[in-house]
């Protein structure tokens, strides 16, 4: 099923909202078989929603709308559908009492201008809100069915989830199996080469690659499931050292995972990354319990007085060195007490590199029982990405470690 | 001057990629006179894109293109746009051999597929690319003038600064003056409220909030500077305490650029946060100067271990208290030798919460000379979100104690 989408809103065009509903909703849709073919963004002004609503391509009979729902003047959405769909807005008495009663509880009163919240029309439905108090609209004609949401993400999901979705999977009755294979340590180039004999015919699947900063998702889409399954499969065979996850599971999930199941405990010492591999670690709920702590070791002294690294290591080899990646990781594995530790010093730019250290050159060493693993990588020139990359590769290495040991 | 943005990608429709360009361009644009008021993404058809080009509202002229200019067989917007303009393709040999010889650099050799990069139209003209190799195309006949670009970030900026935006800036022959207050710790109706005497009537300066997870932008417009600096005055008469920047500057570069100026060093204990704080500090470039270094005590063990926080302390008020909070800041302080020191304790959730100590709870305190700032905070139940929170509040704190101190 083709479906339009009207985003709605001079904040977006105008760019100070980057606009995240539109992906969310095209990937939540792509699954009960229907999908977005085409996308519009306009401003708050009546006349250009009812032009937009007069352009729509032939083949889409369904129109998702999000933006302009809200009890202030730019609001308009509202009373341009009404208009739009000829049909006459309703007082609605009890849910208007409804949110008065909500108001209450917070010992606040209802502002009057809410009271286009409590509108609905005489013909078509409302969409419930469980999170706000501008409820959807359901309007149709014999040209299409129009859905209106609020702009608010949490607000939208939740009408897609509860209603729109179902609706759509009743009129489709198909489902597109959708898998995502997430990877990381490879560039999409090779990722391709390596996977060109399964590539060349995978009918009735669907491939596609999707980069990303940090690794490329690879995308199975199929009508049946036993086709993605074999696709999978195949795809498995020849690149599954890349895979770290599948779905929507961040790589800082599936280490918790990792450590938990083997009760293994881990700490980090974080040079230029300054904390970002603690921090994703700690964005998994649960991970008290194998993360014992790390040390953000930015000078020398604090690498030499914390984490033990030797003074003359530093005049030697220096701070942004294997050997200190080295120290460091043993420093900060007998400082917490863990069964692992990792630890990264490098050059995130785009002050500090010499001639022979440049900017995004990078050292992480892992260690575990006997296991010491030290690896040297060159980045690039970005400091942000030199620092989200470095925490990739970290946690990369121990996913790596704990699956081979 | 009223621009249209057509952006073409299955991806973006099908919501697997984020559409970040758009905002971008959005703003861009806003400075030199010019918006986008009317935006469509479409798929990778040459029909689609025919039919877009034939919808374009009347009272637009210039159209923005990005997508579709690659090499793969996808990538049909050059193809669709010379056949849309009566333009035809010419092969560019010279063109070609640069690329060639860029490739030979590099030890590769270029693939064929790559040849269409090359073809430029024989009447408009293309947009040089510093940053990869499919150049951008100017085409215009009577009714519009169409700019394409690739979809790679990096590569439409480039285009958009150094050609596109001089040639609208040339047309429009305006400038709009922007400027943006970035406020923290204040809620959108906080700040409304407080600014109601001033947003009245503030013409011709139009102000917009735009409210963000961790504070509110207020963004205001005009094509004189000097109402624009009168508004501005009479807002930060109101709420000048609220503010922390101007533009796209964040809370972190602000704190490190205080803590340089007054040559003080600053160092973090964090818990619920895990380092967020010291990745945040650590994303400034030159923050090696002041930031000594941080600990992330996910235990009670390294809360006593490395930070001296009390045994006696943890029994009596927890490890979610104000004087655990309060003993971590002196005992990060001790341990990096700072002048500053923040401290984070808190229940990020969604477990470790208690009747008495809800998911939200978070405790701060800033240590600096004889000054102990203990801050008690309730938050949400997202995770994620408290956490950013959280690093929000502390680098504020951070901020006002600079400031007054």
């Amino acid at each position: 099923m083709n479906v339009g989408l009207i985003t709605i809103g001079n904040e977006l065009l105008s760019g100070f909202t980057t606009d995240t509903n539109s992906a969310w909703i095209g990937q939540s849709i792509l699954e009960v078989g229907a999908e977005i073919t085409w996308h519009v963004t306009i401003g708050d002004q009546a006349n250009k929603i009812t032009a937009v609503l007069d352009q729509i391509p032939e083949d889409i009979k369904v129109v998702l709308v999000t933006g302009g729902l809200g009890p202030t003047h730019d609001d308009i959405t509202q009373k341009t559908l009404f208009e739009y769909f000829g049909v006459q807005p309703v007082f609605d008495e009890n849910y208007w009492n409804i949110l008065n009663a909500r108001m209450v509880k917070r010992v606040r009163v209802m502002p009057v201008i809410n009271k286009n919240q409590a509108i609905r029309p005489d013909k078509g439905s409302v969409i419930p809100n469980n999170s706000g108090s501008a409820r959807g609209l359901h309007l149709n004609n014999d040209r299409m069915d129009v859905f209106a949401m609020p702009g608010v993400p949490r607000e939208m999901k939740d009408m897609m989830s509860s209603t729109i979705i179902p609706w759509i999977h009743d009129k489709t009755k198909s489902k597109i199996y959708v898998r995502t294979l997430r990877t990381t340590g490879a560039m999409e180039s090779v990722l391709a080469e390596k996977m060109a004999d399964v590539t060349e015919d995978t009918r009735p699947v669907t491939v596609a690659f999707l980069p990303q900063f940090t690794g490329v998702d690879i995308r199975l889409m199929c009508p049946e499931k036993n086709p993605l399954i074999e696709i999978e499969g195949k795809i498995r065979d020849k690149v599954d050292k890349y895979i770290y996850a599948t779905g929507t599971v961040d790589l800082e999930e599936i280490v918790g995972d990792m450590l938990s199941e083997r009760g293994y405990t881990v700490a980090t010492a974080e040079s230029c990354t300054g904390g970002l591999i603690g921090h994703r670690l700690t964005n998994v709920p649960g991970s008290s319990t194998y993360f014992l702590g790390g040390v953000i070791s930015y000078s020398n002294d604090m690498k030499m007085k914390t984490l033990g690294v030797q003074e003359n290591t530093l005049q030697e080899f220096g701070a942004v060195s294997k050997q200190t990646a080295t120290e460091m990781a043993h420093g900060a594995r007998d400082f917490f007490g863990s069964d692992l530790a990792i630890a990264v010093t490098g050059i995130a730019g785009p002050g500090g590199c010499t001639a022979e250290k440049p900017v995004g050159l990078v050292y992480i060493t892992l260690v575990h029982n006997d296991t010491v693993w030290a690896k040297k990588f060159k980045f690039f020139t970005d400091r942000k990405l030199n620092n989200r990359l470095s925490s990739q590769v970290a946690l990369n290495m121990v996913r790596i470690h704990l699956l081979n040991g």
